[in-house]
């Protein structure tokens, strides 16, 4: 998508054909810096400290990482301990794992000369992959919104958004925010709640930064606003993306995703996830037993913010002294589910809705 | 309560005798600062820019400023003008209303001359009657914290809180946090989940101040959290103050607090809220008719922190041009809420359970 009209991915190969270069998405919305990633160091680095973010652009990021591995030492040791040391800096997302045995695949039977260039060749089509994925997943999920806009005799459709789910989270379009950018560059008339989702504020940040950068109607608002919206009509749709879907339907994302799932249900607000395959974690049975990453207290009791002067600092917001708790992320149960929108179309957020969209995964 | 080991109450009579004294509530944690109000417009500044807030604390602060005023001109004009400019200050909290017509009503029927004594002297009486209101709140408060750590076999219970209803909200004590503090106080082991209640962070810099300047053991979490900890068992009881009740027993209370309600009803976590009976507006029928302040955009966009050299700074945060949305309040349904705890006793959040408490406000 487009930032000051010029139209980026969130990572591509470097001129040099070997490294990349991503968004340092930790120093946005103040900054718009390009940052180089040369090893899989670099990647792993870039992922745990979250320059890259979002489910399926950590797994982009791995990808590259891996290929940079390989690039160093294209051994079946080096590669095993390559994937082993990428995934383990983001435990709950998992399509980081999917990418990484993406790559296991596409090199493990080669030679050791072979396996370099299949390697990228393999990142680049994870990559592009992501693009056509969220792009088919916004020509599912815009027919949604046309449907409420419908409904509602050609008035604002109003969704709501939490985290960033958006192009910056993937390579391109966004898994949430594909069905919002399809429907709006077709005319449809919308406005999109952002919630600011703390404690690394993604909804102001970077979701409330992308929308504003492709001209759509959006206003932020804290995490504690969405009930009060919805309890007063003012949500037609929510439209969340997913770190990790069980395929009993029960929905991993953002923590605080849940309160709005609540919210959702009890005014009747449809509830909509957007992901792509790759989200869905087929050995599970249900979605309590993902593991829920626990993050450094510094992430809530800090925050980044640009002086006047346009310096950006970080200062201290809590009272002094006091300890704080920082889960990642929750499990929305799939009762408070209204559907998902994949590449492949919109179904139930149950085993059967899945599957049929994906009989492949059907036990034989 | 204490703040390095000395007494304080959040409002108090100057040594000259007529202005009042405050504690700058928008300048904690990062700064304990003592602040005069020589005037009723003083007073009106320090409850708009909420330098006082916390229902109770605003109806004591309009008290003395009504006060003020008719020590500048006692006449019936001046004190009606004088309780709509006060009143007018914020419109969410019923208190503010209730303490102006008690301010009424002691005077009303006097000469000019007698007036000024009078006012004083029910202003004074508005913050003993609180500081005894919330003790007793604690007293039945704590009952209930005392009854789970006896069904937890002695184990530490933990509470959850939103917003700050801790002394800081009122004259002394709090209303959530009296029965937090009495409980503590007797020996009980428990521990504060402390919401951290965007966009102004009363829970990061109001509760957790006062809770770690008591000693009670307290983690600040942000606002997304608390489903995701009443979804893993690790909270036994959610008190949270209130802004104004409908006697049918919807509750109005800091934004966000709908959604803590909706989580801990789905997880079978008992709701409770802890309220004087000042803050029962007994004209309404439902909450929903709460008119709920709309507050600048700027608390959404922009903080105040601490810089690593103790200077105190506002950042903004979001992305530039963003427009925010900031709803200051919302209303929980009654049928989410387990019980009111009042000076007079718990009961169930009905009318019939307000008129339990309350029999002299039954339909004659």
């Amino acid at each position: 998508m487009k930032i000051n009209g010029k139209a980026y991915r969130t990572i591509w190969l470097a001129p040099d054909g070997w490294s990349v270069e991503i968004i340092d998405q930790t120093r946005l919305p103040h900054e718009f810096a390009v940052v180089p990633l040369k090893s899989a160091e670099d990647a792993a680095r870039a992922i745990l400290t979250m320059q890259v973010r979002g489910a399926p652009l950590i797994g982009a990021t791995a990808a590259y990482g891996l290929a940079m591995a390989i690039r160093e030492d294209a051994s079946d040791e080096a590669v095993d301990q390559a994937i082993t040391f990428l995934a383990a800096q983001r435990p709950t997302a998992i399509n980081l794992r999917w990418a990484l045995e993406e790559m296991r695949r596409a090199v493990q039977n080669l030679s050791r000369e072979e396996r370099l260039a299949a390697a990228y060749r393999r990142a680049a089509e994870i990559c592009d992959e992501d693009v056509e994925t969220c792009r088919l997943i916004g020509v599912h999920g815009r027919k949604l919104i046309e449907e409420i806009e419908a409904l509602k005799g050609g008035a604002r459709v109003e969704v709501l958004t939490h985290c960033n789910a958006g192009w910056l989270a993937c390579v391109d379009w966004g898994t949430a925010t594909s069905p919002i950018y399809q429907a709006h560059d077709r005319g449809v008339p919308l406005h999109v709640w952002v919630d600011e989702t703390r404690p690394r504020n993604q909804g102001a940040a970077l979701t409330a930064y992308e929308l504003g950068s492709h001209g759509v109607p959006h206003t932020i608002v804290v995490d504690n606003a969405g009930g009060h919206l919805m309890q007063h009509g003012k949500v037609d749709l929510v439209i969340v993306g997913t770190d990790r879907v069980a395929p009993n339907g029960d929905v991993a994302n953002k923590i605080g995703t849940y309160l709005k799932a609540l919210a959702a249900h009890d005014n009747g607000v449809p509830f909509y996830v957007a992901l792509p395959h790759s989200t869905i974690d087929w050995t599970l049975d249900e979605g309590l037993s993902i593991p829920i990453e626990e993050r450094s207290a510094d992430e809530v009791l800090k925050m980044p913010g640009r002086l006047p002067d346009g310096r950006v600092v970080t200062v201290e917001i809590a009272a002094p002294g006091s300890p704080a708790g920082n889960p990642a992320f929750d499990v929305t149960p799939a009762r408070l589910v209204t559907g998902f929108i994949t590449e492949r179309g919109v179904c139930a957020a149950t085993r059967e809705g899945l599957l049929s969209l994906y009989p492949e995964r059907a036990p034989k």
